[in-house]
C-alpha cells in the first residue's frame, strides 16, 4: 500500500456493505438501502457500487440491482470476473489482477466524481465474506481499509449463523472498521427455531444501539420466471413502503454528519480538555492542532484544515505521511492487523500479570531475544520499564550502584555525577533530566539539577556534497581542523585522529577527578544524539571516549584496593550505558546502534521501535556485573523499581512480532538494495574486520540509509540548507538560520508548514516535526521506494 | 466465571476440536484423530468427549463416533439436547440449562479421571463454530476459555469458507487460544476450483508452520443405508492406514510434552535472562517464581510449584485467585474480550499516532470523560504520560512552576520543597522519589533527594471490633489520645478534633516558612497510603491540612504583592496534587478518592484502573490556574514533558470501555448490596449535607467495602493480628511482629505462604503480595461474593 486515499466527502454519504459469509443477501440489502433512499432522500444521487463482482450470479446480482434498487439508483460495477468463484480465483482466471491500491484508487476516483453532486449517496458492497479475498488476495476489510468507510454488517440468518456474524464483526473491529448498523433477515424455516436475529439482537444492541434491523426474508427469485420476479418487486414495494429500512437511510445521512461535525469540533474540545505535550499553549489556535482520523501504513488520514467542512467539493480527509514516525516510534505501518491481532491474544490469554515474583512467556521470550540478538557478551538480564525516560533512570541506578559500590562512596551524600556529550537527552522524568546538561528543555524545571559532565564533540554532516567532520567552534587545536571523506562509510570505518581524541579525553576525565569528581557512569546516544537536535557526532569520538575509559580505569580508581574486575565482561572504569531508545533497533539500519561504533555497553536501553509503533514498552539490558552489584543478604539492596504494567504481556508479545518482523527485513532485498546503493560492491563480509588505519575498529557491518545518497547529496547544496545527513531511516535537514539557532528557532517551520500543506495540485501532504533549525523525516522499516521518491521530490522542490 | 478449573495434566493430552463453522466435519475430523491415535499412540488411551450434543443429528454423531472412531475410543456426551438446533435454544426448550461454570466443571472433572490413567489422550468437540452459543449463551470460545486446551481448527471448505476460517481464527486468537492446527477437507466440486485449502494453506503456515491438514472428503453416510457406511468405513480405513492425521496425532502428543516442558523451564529462564522488579536475587531460587501459563476473570493460572510435572496425577496448572489485583491494576477480570477487542480496534484504526499538535478522538473523549465524572469543578486540562511515577513527576512540575512563578522563586537555584505525609509514595523515578522522605525505598538511590516536609498523622485501623483513630507514638499531646467510633462512616463523617489538627498544621507550615524553606506543593495519596504501607490515614487530617493551606494562604504568602486568586477555582496556598494512582477509579469505592477527603484537588494523578488492568496509560489532570502558569510567549515557557507513546490510542481506547464499565457496576445492585451491607438504612441522600460536627465536611457518599464487615471484624480478633481495615475492594490486615516492623518485615510473609500454598484438598490458592508486618488482598469490580466468601474463610482459617 502506497498513499491510502481519502473516503470522506462533505457532500457523499458512503457505507459499505459487509456480508458475515457469502450469500446472507447484500445484494438484498443493497438495493432495498438504495431503494429506500431514493424516496427517503429524494435530493440525493444514490449510487450503488460493486467493485468487483464475479460469475454468472454477478450478473444476476447486477440485474438484480437494475430492476429492484429503484430507477433512481445508478450502479456500477469496476471489475466484473467471468467465473462463479472467489474474487481472487476468478481474476487469475481472467488474466486481470489488479491490484489494492489501483482498485481502491479507483473506487476512490468514483466517490471524487458523486461528490460533485450536491447531495449523493453510495452504497459500496464487498464480495462475499468479511476476509473473503479480493482479487489480489486480500481480503475485503483488509483491501478497502485504507478507505474506512462507515460498514453495514449483513449478518447471517441460516444454521450457524450466529457464530460465523459475531467472528466477521470481531475481524472488522481489530482492523478499526466502525460499523454503524447491522442487517439481518428473519428465518423463517421451522417455525424460527434457529433465532439467529433473537441472539444477534441482544448482543448488538449493545454495540450499535437501535441499527440493528431485521427483515423479512425475501421469496428467492428465480430469473427466467416472471412470476417469481413479480412476487420480489412486491416484497420490495411492501418493505419499502413499511419503510423496514428508513430508519437505516436516515441513520447513514445523519451518521455521516455527525461524523463530520466530530470531525471538525474535536480540535475545539482537545484545546478546551487537552495539556499537549512540549507545546506552549499561549497563541496556539485550533488551526495549529492537526485532526487524526485514523492511520494506515505510512499516513495519517487527517482532516484537511482549510477546508470547509460543509460546502467543499474536495475530500476532507487528506493522508500524510507520517513523517516524524510518530515521534519515532513507528517502523512497520500503523493499523497492521497483524499487531491488533498480537496486542488482543495477549489481552486474551493474560491481560497484564503482575510481574514482581511471577513470570510469563512473553517477558521471557522478548528477554532472550533481546539478549541473543544484541550480539553483545556482557549482556545478560533485562529489566522492563514503561518508556525510554523510565528505562534510562534505571539504567542509571544500575550504573551508579555498581560504580559507588566500587568505588566506595555514599550514596546519602557523595555527588555521582554522569559522563555524556553535549546535547545529550535521555527523558523527561527529573533523573532522567539530570543526565543532561543545563538547556531549553530543563531551565524552567524547578527540580532539575544537572548532574555530570558533558564533552563537546567533532559533528558528522554533509555540505555540498562532501561528508565531513567538523570540531566544535574553537576547539581546533584539540580536534584539529574539518576533515573530508568520500563516503559516510569511511568516516565509520575510522578517521586519522583517534589519538587526539584519546589525549583530550583522558586529560579532561583525569583532571575532573583531581578536581573531586565522582564520576559514576558514562551514558551516550550511539551515533545520533536525537532529542538535543538531531546531531551525527563522530562515531570516533564516541569509541575513543569508551576506550579511554575502559582501557585506563586508573583515572577513576581513586581507591587502589578495589582492583580491576578480572572477568572480560565485567565494567571497567565507568559502566557504559547506551541509551538506544532512538537510535536501536533498526531507526540507523541496525539492531544495535553500539555496534556501529564498535561498543558493547554494560546497559543498554531500547523502547519506541521495540513495540512496533503500538504502546508503550522499554527494556533496560544489564551485564552480569552489573547485576551483581545488587546482591545482597538484605533485601532492600534489590533495585527497588518496577511499574505496575511491568513486562505487561501485550507490550511483550506485540514487541517479540515486531521484532521478528525487523529481522526479516533486514534481510530482505529491499534492504539489500539500501546497501548497495550506499556502497556499490561492498558486502558485510568486506567490512567485519578490524580497521588497521584508526583507534576505532571498523563498524560490523554497512553504513546505509532509505534516502537515497543522490538525494541527500541534492539537499546538500541548496542555499537554505546549512547542512544535511541521512542514516538508516533518517533523514536530517539543518536550514541556515539567521536569528541564531537551537530549540528556540523558527527556521524551519516555513519548510515545515510548506510540505504539510502540500503542494497544489496534490492530494497528499507530508506531516514533520522540527527541533529547531532542524527539520528531520523518518521512513517506516518498509516504506515504499515510490513514496520515498515522492518526498524526496517535494522536499527538493519546496527548498527552490 | 467463579474459578476457572485446570486444563491440564501430566498425563493428558487433551486438545479441543473448533469448528470455522457448523457442519465443517469437526465429528470426521474426531473420529479419524481418535482411530489415529489408537493406531499411533497404542499405549494412550483415548477418550472423545462431546460436552454439549444436539438434535438427532447429535445422535448421528454419537453413533458415527461409536462405528468409526475405533474400538479403543471411549466416547462420553456430558449433555445431549433433543432438537437439532443451537445448544442455547435446545437447552433452554428441554429445561435443562448448565451453566457455564457447571459445564466446564464436568469437563475438568472428566479430564481428572483420564489423567488417572497411564497415558490418556483426549478430543473433545464443540457444537458449531467457535462463536457459536453453548447452552448458557456464551459462545463455545468463550465458554471453554477458562481451560485454555490446545486447538484445532477445523477449517471450512465450502464457498465463502476462506472467510469464515480465518474470522473464526482471528475470534480464538482475540480469547488467548493457542491454535496447533489446522485441517480442512478438500474440495473437490468443479474440479476444485474454490481452492479453500490452497489460499487458507499459505496463510496458516506462518501461523502453525506445518500443522496445515488437508483431508479428502469423505462420502456422505446415509444412516440406514449399510452400503454407504461401508464405502464411509473404507474411507476410514484409508485415511488410518495413509496415515493422513498421524503427524497431528504425534503433534498432540509432542506439544503437550514441549507445552510441559516449556512451562516447567519457564522459572530456569526467568532466573537467568530477567531482573525482576522489587526482588533481591540473591538467595532467590526458582521455587520462588510463580509460572503463570495464562489468567482468567480474578484468577492466574499457575503452574503448581510443588507437582512432578511428569508424574503426578495431580493437575499442573492451579487457579490461584490474583489478590495483589496485579499491583493494584485489575478491576474487570483478567483475559476480558471486551478489553482485547477494544484493544485490537485502537491498534486497527490507529495504532499510535503521535500526539504533539495533533489529537485524536479517543484521547479527547477520555479526557473528557475524566474531566465530566472527577465532579471536580477545578479540573480543567488532562495531561497523559505511562505510568503513575511519570503522570506524579508532571503533577509537580506543573505543581512548582505555578507556586515559584506566584511567590517569585528562582527555579536555578531555589530548593523548592514539598508538602507530603509520612510513609506516602509515588513512584520510582527518581522525581517521584524525591516527594517523599527518605525511607528503605530510597536509601540505596544515589540520587535520591528527598525535597519535603512530611507530616506525621493520626490512623485509622480496626482492633478487636471496634473502628480507632490513634495518634502516632509520642504525639498524644497534638493529636488527643486514640478514639473509638461505631462504624468507619461516621470517621468519614468526622472525628471531634478537627480543630486540634487545624492548630498543629499551621504551627509546623508557619515554623517552616520562617526557617526559610520553600514550600511548593502538597501531594497527598487520599485516605490511603500505598505502597508506603497500605496505611489508613484519618481523613480529616488530610482534609484539615488541605483546608489550612488553602484558607490560610498568607503562610506561605512572603511575598506581599503576590495577592490572593479571586477565582475561586485558582489554586491557594499551595496546589493541591492528589495521587488517586492507587486509591482512584474505584478502588476505594468511588470514582474519586479525594472526594472521600472533601477536597477537590488542582491536580489529581490516575493510572493502574484506568486502563482496566490492561496496559500502562496515566492521566495528570490540573486545574485552569495551574495550567496558566506556563502561558508565556516564550515557547520554552511549555511543559516541555512528552513520552512518545503519549495518549497512545489502545490505552485511551481501553480506559473509555473500563471506565464506563466500572460506572455501570457502580449503579449495580452488586455494588448496593455492599453499600447497605456496611451501612443499614443510610442512601447516599443521607450522606451529602455537610455535618456540622466537625471541621471535616462529610464525605459525600457511602463508605463502604466489598469485603464483609463481619469478616474484618473477626479478622480483628486474631491474635496474630495487630490491626485491619477494609476500604473498597482493598483488605489490609497487619499482623503483629515482634522483631521489628517495617518494609523489611517478613511477618506477613508466612501467611502469604500458607495462602498460596491453599489448604489440603482445596483445588485453589490465593496469591497476595505483602509490605512488611502487612498482607493485603484486592478484589475486582465485580468478583463474585461466593468468591469472597471463601477467601475470607481461607484466610480466616489460615490465622487460627
Amino acid at each position: 500500500m502506497l498513499r491510502p486515499p481519502p473516503g470522506l466527502w462533505p457532500n457523499l454519504v458512503a457505507a459499505q456493505i459487509f456480508g458475515a459469509h457469502t450469500g446472507v443477501g447484500k445484494t438484498i440489502v443493497s438495493a432495498l438501502l438504495c431503494r429506500t433512499l431514493s424516496e427517503t432522500h429524494p435530493s440525493y444521487a444514490v449510487h450503488y457500487l460493486k467493485p468487483v463482482s464475479t460469475g454468472p450470479e454477478a450478473e444476476a446480482d447486477d440485474r438484480h440491482i437494475c430492476r429492484f434498487a429503484g430507477k433512481r439508483t445508478q450502479s456500477k460495477c469496476l471489475f466484473q470476473f467471468s467465473l462463479p468463484v472467489s474474487p481472487h480465483v476468478a481474476a487469475r482466471l481472467d488474466g486481470n489482477v489488479p491490484s489494492a491500491e489501483s482498485l481502491i484508487g479507483l473506487v476512490s476516483a468514483e466517490f471524487s466524481k458523486y461528490a460533485k453532486e450536491k447531495n449523493a449517496v453510495a452504497v459500496v458492497e464487498t464480495a462475499g465474506g468479511v476476509l473473503s479475498p479480493g482479487p489480489s488476495a486480500e481480503s475485503q476489510a483488509d483491501l478497502y481499509r485504507p478507505l474506512r468507510l462507515p460498514v453495514i454488517l449483513v449478518a447471517d440468518h441460516r444454521l450457524g449463523g450466529i457464530g460465523t456474524s459475531l467472528s466477521a464483526y470481531e475481524s472488522l473491529r481489530i482492523r478499526g472498521y466502525d460499523v454503524d448498523a447491522v442487517v439481518i433477515f428473519k428465518n423463517e424455516e421451522n417455525g424460527g427455531i434457529l433465532g439467529n436475529h433473537e441472539y444477534l439482537s441482544d448482543f448488538f444492541r449493545k454495540e450499535v444501539k437501535d441499527n440493528f434491523f431485521v427483515l423479512n426474508q425475501p421469496p428467492a427469485p428465480v430469473l427466467p420466471v416472471e412470476e417469481d420476479q413479480k412476487n420480489v418487486e412486491t416484497y420490495y414495494e411492501r418493505a419499502v413502503r413499511d419503510k423496514k429500512l428508513g430508519p437505516l437511510a436516515t441513520l447513514l445521512v445523519e451518521n455521516h454528519k455527525s461524523r463530520i461535525e466530530k470531525l471538525g469540533s474535536l480540535v475545539v474540545a482537545a484545546d478546551k480538555a487537552i495539556w499537549h505535550p512540549f507545546t506552549q499553549h499561549q497563541g496556539r489556535s485550533t488551526k495549529d492542532i492537526l485532526t487524526i482520523d485514523s492511520a494506515y501504513g505510512d499516513f495519517f488520514q487527517t482532516l484537511r484544515p482549510e477546508t470547509s467542512l460543509e460546502t467543499s467539493t474536495n475530500p476532507l480527509l487528506q493522508p500524510a505521511f507520517d513523517g516524524s514516525a510518530s515521534w519515532w516510534t513507528q517502523g512497520l505501518g500503523h493499523g497492521n492487523p497483524k499487531f491488533s491481532l498480537a496486542a488482543a491474544y495477549a489481552a486474551g490469554r493474560y491481560g497484564h500479570v503482575m510481574f514482581a515474583g511471577a513470570v510469563h512467556e512473553p517477558a521471557v521470550a522478548l528477554a532472550d531475544m533481546l539478549l541473543a540478538e544484541s550480539k553483545n557478551p556482557r549482556l545478560s538480564r533485562v529489566f522492563y520499564t514503561d518508556n525510554g525516560s523510565t528505562g534510562t533512570e534505571v539504567a542509571m541506578k544500575m550504573a551508579l550502584r555498581a560504580s559507588a559500590a566500587r568505588y566506595r562512596w555514599d550514596s546519602r551524600s557523595d555527588d555521582i555525577l554522569a559522563i555524556g556529550l553535549k546535547g545529550s537527552y535521555h527523558g523527561d522524568t527529573i533523573g532522567a533530566m539530570d543526565m543532561s546538561e543545563p538547556s531549553t528543555f530543563n531551565e524552567k524545571v524547578e527540580w532539575y539539577r544537572g548532574r555530570g559532565f558533558w564533552f563537546d564533540f567533532p559533528q558528522v554532516q554533509m555540505r555540498n556534497g562532501a561528508w565531513t567532520i567538523e570540531p566544535p567552534t574553537g576547539m581546533e587545536s584539540e580536534f584539529g581542523p574539518p576533515q573530508t571523506f568520500g563516503t559516510l562509510q569511511e568516516i565509520f570505518d575510522g578517521s586519522r585522529i583517534g589519538e587526539k581524541y584519546r589525549l583530550y579525553i583522558r586529560d579532561v576525565l583525569t583532571k575532573l577527578v583531581r578536581d573531586g569528581k565522582k564520576l559514576g557512569a558514562l551514558i551516550l546516544e550511539p551515533v545520533i544524539l536525537g532529542a538535543g537536535g538531531m546531531v551525527f557526532a563522530d562515531p570516533l569520538f564516541q569509541r575513543t571516549l569508551v576506550d579511554v575509559i575502559r582501557k585506563e580505569p586508573e583515572i577513576f580508581n581513586t581507591y587502589p584496593s578495589s582492583g580491576a574486575p578480572s572477568d572480560s565482561n565485567a565494567w571497567a572504569g565507568l559502566p557504559v550505558v547506551s541509551d538506544e531508545v532512538f537510535t536501536g533497533l533498526y531507526r540507523l539500519g541496525h539492531w544495535s546502534a553500539s555496534s556501529l561504533i564498535g561498543v558493547d555497553p554494560d546497559i543498554v536501553v531500547n523502547a519506541k521501535l521495540l513495540t512496533g509503533g503500538v504502546l508503550p514498552l522499554c527494556t533496560t539490558t544489564a551485564s552480569e556485573s552489573i547485576f551483581e552489584a545488587f546482591l545482597d543478604d538484605d533485601k532492600s539492596s534489590a533495585l527497588l523499581h518496577g511499574h505496575s504494567y511491568t513486562a505487561h504481556a501485550v507490550g511483550c508479545t506485540v514487541a517479540i512480532t515486531a521484532l521478528k518482523e525487523m529481522k526479516g527485513l533486514e534481510a530482505s532485498e529491499g534492504w539489500e538494495a539500501y546497501r548497495l546503493e550506499w556502497n556499490p560492491g561492498l558486502s558485510d563480509k568486506d567490512v567485519v574486520s578490524p580497521s588497521p588505519r584508526a583507534v576505532c575498529a571498523k563498524a560490523s557491518s554497512r553504513i546505509w540509509s532509505m534516502w537515497s545518497q543522490d538525494f541527500v547529496s541534492q539537499l546538500s547544496y541548496k542555499t537554505s540548507v546549512d547542512s544535511v545527513w541521512a542514516l538508516g531511516s533518517v533523514l536530517v535537514i539543518k536550514l541556515r538560520d539567521v536569528h541564531g539557532q537551537g530549540y528556540t528557532s523558527n527556521a524551519a517551520a516555513g519548510l515545515q508548514k510548506h510540505l504539510l500543506n502540500g503542494q497544489a495540485g496534490e492530494s497528499w501532504s507530508i506531516h514533520s516535526r522540527v527541533l529547531g533549525n532542524v527539520l528531520y523525516l523518518m521512513t517506516s522499516m518498509q516504506s515504499s521506494p515510490i513514496v520515498l521518491k515522492a518526498i524526496s521530490f517535494a522536499v527538493l522542490e519546496a527548498l527552490d
